[in-house]
This record gives C-alpha cells, sequence and structure tokens, in this order.
C-alpha cells in the first residue's frame, strides 16, 4: 500500500497525459478535482493487485463521452460518486475498491478522486494498459466478464443502471445515455470480484503513468531529451517529426473524431503524415503507409516539451513528435484483435505489431 | 373484481384501437399475446381504482416505440415480465398490481398479458384517458409523481433502469433506449402507492374500451350506424368525411410522425382535411383551419364499418370519418396544456375545447 499525496497527482496526470494515446479526456482537469478531494480528505491509498483480500469487491469508475466535450463540461467530483453508490445500492453490496478502466488522460485521476471521496483504496491496475474508445474494449471481455450491471450519471442528477445481453450492448446503451447527458458522463461498471482479478487487468499502470510523468518532468528539468526518455521506457518508437497543418475534427455519435495532417520537418521534411482518432489515436499512415495502428499506443508530443498533446488540443501550427509504443500482448491475440484491431475500427488491413513495421533501426 | 377471458379482449382491442387515437400500437397484437397467455394461465383479474388495499403498490407496464415498427417487431410476450420483475428486484419490492399508462392501442391489453403471465391483477384506469406519445405526459406528472424508477427491456435480453431528475428527462433517456432496442421495448414505470392511485388516473379505462368495442361489434352487427353510436357514447362530435389522397409518414427519433391528406365526400366535398401525427394524432386542419387538437382525441375510422385505422395503417385510397372527442378536464387546465397543449408539439396557437371549436350544431 502506498499513498498518493497532492505532488504525485502531478506525475501522474503528465504521464496519463502520454499514456492517453490523445484521448481519456484531459488529465489536469482530473487532477484539479482529484487535489481538491486530496486536500478536504487527505492522501488516497494505492493497493497492489496481490493485497486485495480474497473477499473483495471491486468497482472500477470512469468518466465517458467525447474529451471535447469533457474539458468544456467539467465534472462536479460528486457524479462519480454517485454513480458508484447507484451500481452498489443496486448490486445490494458494497465495493471494497475501486480501480481505473483505462490508463491514460482523465479516466486514470477519475478514480482517485472517487476514492479520495469515499474513503476507499484504489488498486493501482487497468483494464486496457492504454485507453481506448469504447467500454467493451477492456480485459474482461476476453474473460467473459460482463460489463454491467453498470451505472452512468450526470451532472444534472440523472443516472441508468444498464444491464445487456454483452459488452458491446452495454457500451452501446451507455453510449446513448451519454449523449443525452450531453457527451460526458459518470460510470461504474465491471463489478469484479478479487479472484477474477488478474485476468481482467494489467498491474502496475498508476505507477507506470507515475514513472512516465516523473521522467518526463525530471528530463526537463535537466535539459535532456524528455521524448527520448519516455520511448526508451515505454520500449517504444519515434515516428515522425513535423508540424500540424491540419486537423478536421467532429463530434460524431459521441465520439471526438479526428483526421489530423502533418508535414514532416527534419529527417521527416517531405513526408506528411496523417493521424486519424477516434477519442484515442487509431492510425498513423506516412505518405499513405501504415506506420502503426490500434492495439499499438499512438501518442502525440510537443516536440519541445515532450508533453502530451490532447485530441481536443491538436491545432495548425504545432511542432509534434510521434511515438509508438508497443500494447499489452493480450491484444495481440486473435480474441484481443477483433475486440481492438484496426478492423474493428473500419480499416481494412491487418495489425502488424509496431516492433515489426518500424523494426529495430529506427528505434 | 370482474374476469376478462378470451371474449371480452375482442372488445377490449377494438375499443382501445378507437381511443388509441392513431397511436398505441395495433391492439390486435396485444390481443393475440393475451389470448395465449389466458389460454395458458386462465382468465386475468381487473380489480376497480377502490378496490385496491391502502398497502398496494402499483407498477404499470406498456410497450414504447414507433408503432410502425411494434408490428413488424412483435414481442414475445416475457420481455414485459422481464421489464416489470427487473423494476421490482431494483425498488426491493414486490407490485401487487399492474396497469396501463395509456389507454390506446396495444398498451391496453399489454399489462393484461402481463397480468396473464405472473399473476397479480389489473386496474381498471390508465394515467392519460387517451394515448400520448411521450411518457412524461400522464396524469402523475400532474401531481409531482416520478416516472422513475423506470426500467426497459427488449426481446435480446437487454435491460435497464433508469432514474432521472424529471418524466420529461426519463423520457429522454428511455426513448434513445428505445432506439437502440430497435424502435420497440417493453418498460414498467411510474411505480405508485395506492394512496396516491386517485390523483394518478383515469379510473374505468379498461371497461371503456370494452364498451366503445361492444358497441362498435354490435351495431355492425345490427347493420346500424357504429360511427354514429360511438361518437354519442363518447360525447364527440363527426370532424370529416374523404378518401385519403396522401400519407407522408417517416420514423423520427424513435416516433412514427405523418402528414396525411384527405379529400372531402359527401357533406365535405371540395375541402381538404390535413391531419398531423406523432404516434397519436395531434392537429387536424379543414382548408386551413384548425378543426381539433391535442389534447382532445381526434380519431380516424373506417367510413364503412367504424373501426379504427391506425397510424401505421393509413393509407392512399381509405375511405375515412374522422371524430373527436373531449379529453379528460385535467389536460385542460394550464399545467394540463403546458404538457401536452398544442405548443409543448410545437405549434403556434392555442388550445381551444372541442365543443368550443366545432359547438352543438354539427354534432
Amino acid at each position: 500500500m502506498r499513498l498518493i499525496d497532492e505532488e504525485q497527482l502531478g506525475d501522474i496526470a503528465r504521464g496519463a497525459g502520454i499514456l492517453g494515446t490523445g484521448g481519456g479526456g484531459d488529465p489536469y482537469i482530473g487532477t484539479l478535482l482529484a487535489r481538491n478531494a486530496i486536500r478536504e480528505h487527505g492522501p488516497i491509498q494505492v493497493v497492489d493487485v496481490d493485497e486485495v483480500p480474497a473477499d473483495g469487491f471491486i468497482i472500477p469508475s470512469a468518466m465517458m463521452g467525447a474529451p471535447t466535450v469533457m474539458v468544456e463540461k467539467l465534472p462536479r467530483g460528486d457524479e462519480v460518486v454517485n454513480a458508484f453508490r447507484k451500481l452498489e445500492r443496486h448490486l445490494g453490496r458494497k465495493a471494497t475498491h475501486t480501480m481505473p478502466i483505462e490508463i491514460g488522460g482523465l479516466n486514470s485521476v477519475i478514480p482517485l478522486c472517487l476514492a479520495a471521496q469515499i474513503g476507499v483504496p484504489v488498486i493501482d491496475a487497468d483494464m486496457m494498459g492504454r485507453a481506448f474508445p469504447e467500454l467493451q474494449m477492456c480485459m474482461p471481455t476476453l474473460s467473459g466478464i460482463s460489463a454491467g450491471p453498470m451505472s452512468i450519471a450526470d451532472d444534472k442528477g440523472n443516472a441508468s443502471i444498464i444491464d445487456a445481453v454483452s459488452n458491446r450492448w452495454t457500451e452501446r446503451l451507455a453510449r446513448s445515455q451519454t449523449i443525452d447527458m450531453g457527451c460526458a458522463a459518470l460510470i461504474a461498471l465491471y463489478p469484479l470480484a478479487a479472484d477474477r482479478l488478474a485476468e481482467s487487468t494489467i498491474p502496475g499502470s498508476l505507477m507506470r503513468a507515475e514513472e512516465v510523468g516523473r521522467l518526463l518532468r525530471e528530463t526537463q528539468e535537466a535539459h535532456g531529451d524528455p521524448i527520448g526518455a519516455v520511448t526508451d521506457y515505454l520500449d517504444g518508437y519515434r515516428l515522425f517529426n513535423g508540424k500540424v497543418v491540419d486537423v478536421h475534427r467532429r463530434t460524431e455519435a459521441g465520439f471526438a473524431r479526428a483526421v489530423v495532417k502533418i508535414e514532416g520537418l527534419g529527417d521527416d521534411e517531405g513526408s506528411t503524415l496523417s493521424l486519424q482518432t477516434q477519442n484515442e489515436h487509431l492510425v498513423a499512415e506516412r505518405d499513405g503507409e501504415v506506420l502503426a495502428s490500434v492495439p499499438d499506443l499512438i501518442m502525440v508530443l510537443d516536440s519541445e516539451t515532450g508533453q502530451a498533446i490532447t485530441t481536443e488540443d491538436l491545432r495548425y501550427g504545432f511542432r509534434v513528435t510521434l511515438i509508438s509504443a508497443p500494447c499489452d500482448p493480450r491484444w495481440r491475440t486473435p480474441a484481443g484483435l477483433e475486440l481492438v484491431g484496426p478492423r474493428y475500427f473500419g480499416y481494412e488491413f491487418d495489425y502488424v505489431p509496431i516492433e515489426e513495421r518500424v523494426g529495430g533501426a529506427v528505434r
């Protein structure tokens, strides 16, 4: 068990911004909420997966919606408590822990914010090992564990409990509610017994976010190469270096979608990179050739500072460096790729792991 | 207490078709379902409002969606049991009775179908005194009674519990779920303690439907004037007699909308009637002048047989007679008109009661 206080929150938010692969919402909003909660209630307990007792009962928590909207429609902070309590009441059972369903962006911090308010520990783990745009894109789906019953709550006091026949149906019904609720809602889902935790999670995700954030901060302070440091830490690759020349953005069916054009600079001069996004970055193509794709992580960093740039912040003129890193190996299985591979998102090509696409030479 | 068996079902369905004012779905579908349930489980108990004991707890039941879809996507019959049981479980309380929320169409019969399957009595009452397209358009809304928590279930096994801050929000969230569920879903809502039954209901609605249906059948059998008989029974008025020359129909935002043009015949020769519908008929205009509007009932009957023609059945060439009848007086109050008056539906005119519009002369 460790305690997270205000200082560590900053690093987690900074790291989660990078691991969010463009989505998950702006982590600084969550940091503000969590900071307030810590000031009021004291530091947050974080436990490892193997510290959860056998009779533990976990209800993960998150925000759902389009990040472009989330940044303009800040949660008050108690909607997530409402979603969590509503699900507890519906299930007739108190949860012993909460945890993130994805690591990256706001959704790394929302469970911390909840935990501070209600005094339950957070498990240092998540269910994606990154961020994905749809809620069935979680390890538990691969293990046949239901996302429901889930609860969804908004800032006005509306709430629903959804109990669907599949996690994809849960996503569909919850997405409509999210749209009705103004494209941003707080959710509690994947209620989980402790004995199914190992197969459902990627352990140590919060620590990973914190370490990425600390590395970034420390390398910046030492005037080092923050992008190189982060890329190495993630066993990743530099993909492209350039200037944003076009951002075609639309909020559609409850998602923030974008196509971003980046003109190469330096070694990449003369090339154009096209980045396609559905909350999170899905595919990066260089001059029409795929460089990287889901489920591997594609991250857009400020070329100067190495700081993450979220989908909703990307705009004309930004100097950016794209990096990519391998996803959790479970996403590379046939079942994993069926859930989160490029074809699921409508692309007509097969997934090739980033290490094969880019090769050792570019690293 | 009385028992409803197969014979009475036919009259209820026939009458509910007329009182449905075009909407509420085809009552014959519900009749088939209820008939099967009666054959399997025996006749259905129907009780009057004043027979409900003081500790009674009522969960009304209905189908939600676009009638145009409902006729092609028949409920299996057990979805409504699922919706009802899910709400009971969520509330932690067994219901002693069910009842219709609207009288008219399929929704008069759905509670009978449920009652036969689970063996609870049906209260002879409804919450609209007619059919309306949105679920907040119920007497309980006028009394500040919540439609939620409500449950909604589909044929695939998906279900949600919705608990919103207002009945209009409940409608909005439930409508999206209905659309996701294929534009037709079964619902249980307005859970109600017996002591609030009087202010929330129009008593005797099922009996009224049955009597309208019987009157229609008997006058047909006696080669009498079925339309005249029904109009008199409802204290109504003949509005127009003509031939359908155009039906512009669309399913939009989960509703069946239509604009129907009817060319006058006989005394109405040379005039054109325009009928606007959102599941139920909202406004009838003769040569551009309003003849009748919500919340009064507007009904389209086959000129020959007096049988109701539902919105989804209306088509070119039909010979029809329009009649109108006064709504429950509570709908004519300022609060009632705010909820279901013409301005709520986007029309730029004030409500005028049908007896004032048409006057005694036309009756």
